[in-house]
Parts: C-alpha cells; sequence; structure tokens
C-alpha cells in the first residue's frame, strides 16, 4: 500500500500544476472515452447487477446500481460540467501589504491527496474523480463491493486518458485493497493523504470518524426542522411544510419535525392535516397537536431524535421563537433549518441563533444543494463545522496558502 | 464531566450571540481585575515555581512559569489588545441570488466550543481565554501541571468577570480533570466540543491526533528551508540566510536547512560560513559543501529531517530550483519555506509548486507570524492543511454558516 500511496502523493505534484484549459480538456476527453465504452461498462455493471441478485439486494438498490447508455451518457455530460467550471485553484482570496512592506497574497491551492468512501452508485466514480481532478486533487476511490466491476472499468477509462496526456495514473486511482482492512489502514495514512470524505450510512461514518487520523469532511445526517411562526404567511407557511416533506422524503435535507406556534395552531393544524394526508404523510404529534388533530401516534423523544427518511413527520406546538430556537438546538443536526414569518426581529433572531449549515427563511429545506447554491457539481452536503460547511463544491476541495512577496526584509 | 460538558456547550449560545461592543467591554474588564489581583496571582505562581524546584524543572521552563507584576501587566495589555480587535463574527464571507431568487449570504460564525491543550506560560491561559472569547467561541483550557495554581487563579479570575456580566462562568473554564485520563476523555467529546487546538511537543501532537474524534487543528513543528537561487542578490541572501537561521532558533519558523545553487556555491558558501561563524552556527554539509567549507559533520538523511530548535543548520548544494523543489518536498514539514531571487519565473515556480502554509520570496522565514501578518495576537501557527493553514488569529477562529433568504420558494 506504501507504494501506491507514494506514488498517489507524487502524482499530486503534477496534477496540481496542470492549468484549467488543460484539466478541462482532459476532462472532456474522459467524457468522450466513457461515451466509446458504454458496451463494455454495461458488460461489467451486467457482473454486479448478477451479484446484487445472487446477494438479493433490494430493488431500490439495483436500480441505484444499474447502468445503460442513458446513464453513461449523464456521467460524460457531467464530466463536462465539470469541466467548464471556473477554475478553483490560484483565486486570490485575500491580498495585503504589511507594515514592513512585506507584500502578503492569499491564494487557493488544492488540498492534496483526497480519500472517497462511497457506496453503490457507480458514477459517483467519474463524478467524483471529476471534481477531485479539476480542484487539482488525486483522489483515491473506495466504493461499494456491489459495485465493484463497474468502479473497475470506469477508473480504468478515466485513467487511460490521464496516461494518453502523461500524466500519472494514479492520480485517479480506486483503493488497491478494498477491503475493511484496507480502509482501515487508508484512514490512518496521514502521512500521504490529506483528508477524507466518508459517504454513507451512520455506522461507516462513525466508524471513520472515530479511527481517521486523516482530517474527515463528513457527509453525515440531516435532522431539519421547519418552524411556523405566529406572524408566517399561512399559504407559503403550508407550500414550504409539503414541501421540505414530501418533495423526495429519503434525503438529507427533506424536514423530520414541524414545529407552529401555539397561537395559530388552530387555524394551521388542521389546514396542514388536509395537506399532509394528500401526500399520504404519516404525522406523530405532540400532546397539544394530538388535541386539534388526529395523529398516528405520540411523539416521543426518540421520534425527536430520528432521521425518518420516510414519509413519516413529527409536529409538536412550540410557544414561540425561543422554544423554536431550543428544540431545533436540542435535537437538530446542524443540517438544514428552515422559518416561515413576515416578522423581521423573528426571522434574523432565528437564523443568528440556530447553529447549522444553512438556515431559510421562507423557502424550503430542500434547497441545500450544490446545484441550487450555484457551485455546479457537488461532492456532497457537509455536517462538519470546519474546513467546509453545508453544500461542498470544486472551491470546497481547496485550502489556501501565503505567498508572501519581499525585498529583503528581515526580523 | 457531561454535566460539564452540557454547560459548556449551552453557555456557547449566550457567547456567540454577543455583539462585539459588549465583548469588548468585558475583555477589558478582566484586564482590569487582572491587575488588582496581581498579589494573589503571584502568590499561586510562587506553589507551582516551588513545584518545579522540586521537580527539577530547567531553568528556560522555570522562566517561563515565572509571573511577576511586569507580566502579568502584559497579559492584560494582551487582553486589550484583543479586545480592540475588528469583531470577527458576522462578516459577510460572500453573497448572491441565485437563479431562483433566493438570496445566499455566507457569514462567518463562532466555532463553538473550544479545547486547548498546552505547556508552561501561564499567559497562555488568558491570552486563549481572550480570543477564544471575542470570537464567540467557549474555551476550555487544559494547562501543564507545573502551572495548575497559577492557571487557577487566572481562570478563576476571568470567570469572575463573566459572571459580573451575567454571562455563564463556563464558557471560559480549565478541564476539571486534568489528568492524562481527562485528555483521554475530552478528545473524544465530539457531541459537545467542536475544535481541540494541541501546542505542545511532537509527542502531545501524535497522541491527540490518533485518539481525537473532535477535529484537531495541529501546531506541529516546522522544519523549514531558504533557498538560495543562482539569480539571488546575494547581499539579501546572506541577511535572510543567517536571520532565519539565528534570530531566534528556537521556533517552528526558524530555517533548519539551506540550500544553495551549485553554480554560487564556491562564491556564497565561504561568505555564509563567516557569518554563520561570528553566530556561533554549527554547520553540517553535503558533500560539495564539504568541498568549499569547513563543516562539523555531513549532513546525513536524518540531519536533513531533524528539526534541530538549535544553532545547528545544514546545508545542501543543489543543482537549481528544480532539485530545491525536490528536497522540500521530501523534506519539508509544510510550515514556511523562502526562495532568494531577482528571476521572475525562477521566484513563481518555487512558490506555485512548493505546498507550505507560507512561502517566501526575498525574505525571512521568521515572518510566518500572526503579528507580522496583522492579525494582532495568534492562537498559533497551524500546520494543518484544512480549515486554517499557517498563523491563526481571531478569524480563523470563526467558521461559516449560509443564511437563506426566500420568498415562499419551493423545490
Amino acid at each position: 500500500m506504501v507504494d501506491f500511496l507514494e506514488k498517489a502523493k507524487e502524482s499530486s505534484r503534477v496534477v496540481s500544476q496542470l492549468d484549467g484549459a488543460k484539466k478541462s480538456e482532459i476532462l472532456n476527453r474522459m467524457a468522450d472515452v466513457l461515451l466509446e465504452n458504454i458496451e463494455p461498462i454495461v458488460f461489467e455493471n451486467q457482473k454486479d447487477l448478477e451479484y446484487a441478485g445472487t446477494e438479493g439486494l433490494s430493488p431500490a438498490m439495483v436500480d441505484r446500481l444499474f447502468l445503460d447508455e442513458k446513464r453513461i451518457g449523464d456521467m460524460a455530460t457531467s464530466l463536462r460540467e465539470i469541466a467548464s467550471l471556473k477554475e478553483p485553484v490560484g483565486r486570490v482570496l485575500d491580498g495585503w501589504i504589511n507594515d514592513i512592506g512585506l507584500r502578503i497574497e492569499k491564494v487557493s491551492v488544492p488540498i492534496g491527496v483526497i480519500g472517497i468512501i462511497y457506496e453503490s452508485r457507480p458514477n459517483v466514480t467519474s463524478d467524483t474523480a471529476g471534481l477531485c481532478f479539476k480542484s487539482g486533487n488525486v483522489a483515491i476511490l473506495k466504493g461499494g463491493k456491489e459495485a465493484e466491476n463497474s468502479n473497475k472499468i470506469i477508473a480504468l477509462i478515466l485513467q487511460s486518458v490521464l496516461e494518453e496526456f502523461g500524466i500519472p495514473k494514479e492520480a485517479i486511482s480506486l483503493l488497491p485493497d478494498s477491503s475493511r482492512e484496507g480502509v482501515a489502514k487508508m484512514i490512518k495514512e496521514d502521512a500521504f493523504i490529506d483528508l477524507i470524505i466518508p459517504r454513507g450510512g451512520e455506522g461507516l461514518i462513525r466508524y471513520v470518524n472515530s479511527n481517521a487520523t486523516v482530517p474527515v469532511v463528513k457527509h453525515d445526517k440531516g435532522l431539519c426542522h421547519v418552524y411556523i411562526d405566529k406572524d408566517a404567511d399561512i399559504e407559503k407557511a403550508l407550500d414550504i411544510a409539503i414541501n421540505s416533506k414530501t418533495q423526495r422524503v429519503g434525503v438529507c435535507n427533506a424536514m423530520e419535525t414541524l414545529l407552529v406556534d401555539f397561537s395559530i395552531a388552530d387555524e394551521v393544524l388542521p389546514k396542514l392535516k388536509e395537506r399532509f394526508d394528500e401526500k399520504g404523510t404519516e404525522i406523530k404529534g405532540c400532546g397539544t397537536t394530538e388535541n386539534i388533530i388526529e395523529v398516528s401516534a405520540h411523539a416521543t423523544d426518540e421520534d425527536f431524535n430520528t432521521e425518518y427518511l420516510a414519509n413519516i413527520l413529527n409536529v409538536k406546538v412550540v410557544s414561540g421563537v425561543f422554544e423554536a430556537i431550543n428544540h431545533i438546538s436540542r435535537y437538530g443536526s446542524g443540517h438544514s433549518e428552515a422559518i416561515v414569518t413576515e416578522n423581521y426581529t423573528t426571522a434574523e433572531q432565528f437564523m443568528n441563533e440556530i447553529d447549522a449549515s444553512t438556515i431559510y427563511l421562507n423557502a424550503s429545506t430542500r434547497f441545500t444543494d450544490g446545484a441550487v447554491f450555484g457551485f455546479g457539481a457537488e461532492v456532497g452536503i457537509s455536517t462538519n463545522k470546519l474546513h467546509a460547511r453545508g453544500p461542498m463544491g470544486i472551491n470546497e476541495l481547496t485550502t489556501y496558502k501565503y505567498k508572501v512577496y519581499g525585498n529583503g526584509q528581515i526580523k
């Protein structure tokens, strides 16, 4: 493994120095070569699908694995989109001349070698490799066992393009030892790897976070809330609540708990109930909620702590913005939180006091997303507080250094 | 411990919402109260000095421990300087309106609860507490056993001022269990602590980095180089080399290895030798160096890997900027690196290809420092690549969140 890691680190010196036009040319060429190889990719993907059948994977898992001409076309399109993004390396983030005439420039630079651990969908292989490459980083990819054959051929294709351009193929590679032991080793190789991004279930993320010596940027759970304030525009509130919960239920930026101010609960809860019934949403409620509308169960402390990722919602009536903030501070995962109100002071109190990556006023929680933010493709949504928070685009795959220009200054 | 940590986290909600004027008022009051308590501080400090005597600590260690009226005055002045720094919380770092009219604001916010592990100097207790408080963070301080009594009374004084202003005293506290086991527990409390900053020896830093589940920003070693290029202004080169090595030898931004282009080695090395001899610097040299000047020993691979923190220097003759970059990439610790040259292209190649927090053109490596950079007081010099790199001021003790203003938008 050390031999491989040395090569990966070495290749990072090459990739970090490529200019934007060259990187785009290479990424576009990767898109071409993917399209030229639809048949062998589908052939390898079949092996994974057969394995999935043997192992009895769920239909949802199988669907995520599946590749055809259209999906491979989407992968190519995604690489072309990444190619067209604004160059993330070399941005002058700040600059000044200090009091002894040193000209200090803070510029964005690649992070170095990034290890990414993910599951299922083979398109993540090309997307992530593309994002890392565009930002001048080396990608070490560890996909799921269930997508092994698909990931292998995709990586081989991308590597063939690197070699065509005289770039060491280690700049994009699958982790050679993809066993549990291989992962255990990788996350401790801080001499070679600069960042680990785990994308997957809670167990994986907890394991990586507890055992890594390499810095970790987590893509963890989202336990998101919407608070409908007494000064809310009720129509907006209904739309935002329905959308935050039901537009797509299995995602991290969907709402799990709805908080409603007590003074409007009598008016709002029956209307919400009607709208949620249309969407087939199961509602659990606090005591006050149970007195106003019919619910499936009493919402317990455990419910308020649960990321359902399903069409189930907790509803709680609160005494006002203060209790809403308290509830969210206790149960929220710091992902996305929303308030619906027309009152400026209440809105700012909520947005300032809540500690989360993204806080919405009068908009759905579902917007926490790199594309919505205008970042183009996204690496994921960071639940870290350090380095990157919320949607991570290619700029979040850079760090910075200081270039200091002197004229013989000594201390 | 959990009870204490819960209170610390709870107090972070209070501290994070204080406005700049209030924080400055409190910090200035802390400075006053320190000055009002010189006598008891000195009294407690005596106990630590006695302990130091019993334990036979080195004179340097004892000097670092020692407090008198002047040093306590410096601590107060430092708090006043921190009070006067520009408010780090609430800076709008970026902002835009996306294509569906969401107004997105990226604003700086406190990190939350910060654990700091340090040694010896009791002034670090008030400096660090002040920096954390000014940036809206809660500080959990773990000083060295040798400074226990001094740290305790300083913390008590700062806490008394917090309580005077109705702020929970847990916003600034010493770790209640300061044993090894206490530290081992603290660095795994990621539910309560958002960042650990270890400042100390390599052993401590390695231990914290290997065992923490809380994110760590390291203040690790500096193995710094100066490269004198063939196009260098020789006078500048001599001054910068002497200054980088000898201005203060026991610090992380001092030079350990000097690289000299072969085509000017015959001219430069004897001049360097003369100047370094005046400073009593011991020189180890590569083979070529040994042929030109007298050295104390042949510089080995191990020497090139050593952070001397002493008046010892490795000198190596290289074939040009390419070999210089290679050497630094292999042996450097990514802290501070310098090139002396008048050649624009060579300078930019060096500054772009070297991966370090700070890279100097025609200036001493000794400038990597928060005060020089204009940050005011500094938390330290980060050797992390993520979150904060190089000098860390109060802005580096903040993270960010997105505030998104909508008008009923749903997905």
